[in-house]
């Protein structure tokens, strides 16, 4: 029997609803399998557990973490905690922290999920985006001079190595090759002079190992209007950690919304685990309510059976929320439904059932 | 008779055919009014310039350029030279130059105007994007170390200055109370722990002086994904010189399209003339066909006119621009039509003489 030793953090608000229901599906799995089982340790970080301890995470997190095979994260956020600590010493320390550099987003509009734009054909949109997740923009680097003086002047340095420019890139061009797909890098040369020419030299210096794969450059100002107007340009997609962060939430706009937004953070060496969440936050306007959709955190889970190496069940899970969507009969508000997270997971579970 | 010297940068590609329909409108509206004029002065630069010279423009470029009470500009960028160079040394230079710190950017769906969203009623679409246009990421600042080597690590740092910040947020909120509308501020606060902390502090702390004028902050993620789902939340928006320029295009994607996004380059100081220019670059793949939508370097025009107090011709501009649109005879391509960029802009004139 194969082992894998699940790290959960519920994080806040329907953070610990939508992964509640994750974790059923995956022990579903792993029972109708039959060859491999998961092990399930809880940690309550977050922000309530900042206001008891004074740390979003204990200090030893970091080491605590690094014993499991992967994480499974909720969200993390509330309205009494600045995000600029709740965020950083938690989400993003993981994701740096454990060399997560890849950021592996599916954008992806499903069978059955509502997309906003109108003449779009389903297979129009059907990407994936790798973000750049360790570096970049997010470097946390910068400096706050003369505060409070009439010439305080504050620097945020974005921080681009060759190293991680080009592993990501480099990840993105063998996904792109081993899927036979087109590759577009989505930078900012024309304004930003130093970061992103580097970016778009190493694009097309990497670009010279591959030339079997078709490749194609867009601003990300030209690549946001794209992604509403014509998404279908975009197959696999790479770019900074910013511009993916943003993308993906546009992605997630014109692919049926963020309840079904999904996202993976990855350390392809496997040195250190990696994390899967969803990409929605923890929405403090309806959390404790039992109505946020978990389809979002379970199709997180379906990322991390894929990269255990079981694709198969990845892909059933994907089958069953198409499922659940294409019957509309079990959904929640964000979809004008009126089932809970519950109801919502216990009917992926159950198309899940009639799958095997 | 009031005169007013405008200097023309026709600049590459489709620049230099909508350019010549806006001037037609100006000349065309200071005939009919009559108590107006204006002189167009021409410069050449832009990409084909530097090839010829070494220079994208003169070095005394500014110079000369600061006697005019404004700028037109159509757009500049061809693909045989690199968008660092002839951007960085002709549109951003004249932007920080002439420390043009407010870019207004209309984002409006226009009667006629065709949405690629669904369920949008007209309305829902109607704001005004306040983009910080002199520092922020476009600073410039940066270094590139190690070239070549392992350890090659490249450094871009955004530069927010008390004064650049308060000056934008300050405009917007003026903005927001004159026209007793929302104010809406886009940062990444959770992530830039410097600068957008920073911006967030600087918004609030200004907000106090309005407390008449509703005041929302938005994730610029977040914000992306709802300019797609519900832009009807957004009125005045204030943001930085980065997020305003992504958000501008996608603004331009669900408002009915690049050939109708309007932008002015303002300096309210009147210290050093403002530039008005279409969003849209130098499309060198539509180039020399005359084929470009002008309603955007017409609109911008419009723009042009309302900063010289002249409102009522600016909104007559843009009634002109609808009927063209919700007659349909008179299209560009963009919009489905077979009309020339010249029939386009003499349609609106025609509409804007039946206006009168
Ligand atoms: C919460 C925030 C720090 C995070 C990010 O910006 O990366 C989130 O928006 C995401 O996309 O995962
Ligand atoms: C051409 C480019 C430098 C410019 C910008 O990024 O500001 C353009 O995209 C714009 O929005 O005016």
């Amino acid at each position: 029997l194969e082992k894998y030793k699940i790290a959960v953090i519920p994080g806040d608000g329907i953070g610990t609803e939508v992964i509640a229901e994750g974790v059923k599906v995956l022990e579903k799995i792993a029972h109708i399998d039959g060859s491999f089982a998961f092990s399930f340790d809880y940690f309550p970080w977050g922000c309530e557990y900042y206001c008891k301890t004074g740390k979003v995470m204990d200090d030893d997190g970091l080491e605590r973490l690094s014993k499991f095979d992967a994480i499974y994260l909720g969200a993390v956020g509330a309205p009494n905690v600045p995000d600029h600590i709740s965020l950083r010493d938690l989400l993003i320390k993981i994701r740096q922290g454990f060399d997560q550099y890849v950021n592996l987003r599916p954008v992806k509009l499903l069978a059955g999920a509502p997309c906003p734009i109108k003449n779009i054909n389903r297979e129009d949109i059907n990407m994936v985006v790798i973000r750049e997740n360790s570096e970049g923009e997010y470097a946390g680097a910068g400096d706050w001079l003369y505060k409070g003086k009439e010439q305080e002047v504050v620097l945020q340095t974005s921080v681009f190595s060759r190293k991680g420019t080009e592993r990501i890139i480099r990840y993105a061009y063998e996904l792109a090759r081993h899927e036979n797909k087109t590759i577009t890098s989505i930078s900012k040369g024309n304004a930003l002079n130093y970061s992103m020419v580097f970016w778009d030299e190493v694009f097309s210096e990497v670009g010279k190992e591959y030339p079997d794969v078709k490749q194609y450059t867009y601003l990300v100002d030209a690549a946001a209007m794209f992604f509403v107007k014509d998404p279908a340009r975009f197959q696999v997609v790479v770019t900074s950690n910013l511009f993916g962060d943003i993308l993906t939430d546009l992605g997630a706009a014109i692919a049926g919304g963020m309840g079904l937004a999904a996202g993976a953070n990855i350390n392809p060496e496997k040195k250190y685990p990696s994390m899967f969440e969803p990409i929605h936050g923890s929405a403090p306007d309806i959390a404790g309510k039992g109505i946020a959709n978990p389809m979002a955190s379970i199709w997180s889970a379906a990322q991390m059976l894929e990269f255990f190496g079981k694709k198969e069940w990845s892909n059933k899970i994907i089958r069953a929320i198409e499922k659940v969507l294409t019957e509309k009969t079990v959904l929640t508000a964000d979809f004008g439904g009126k089932a809970s997270t519950k109801a919502v997971g216990e009917e992926i579970i159950r198309q899940l059932s009639l799958l095997c």
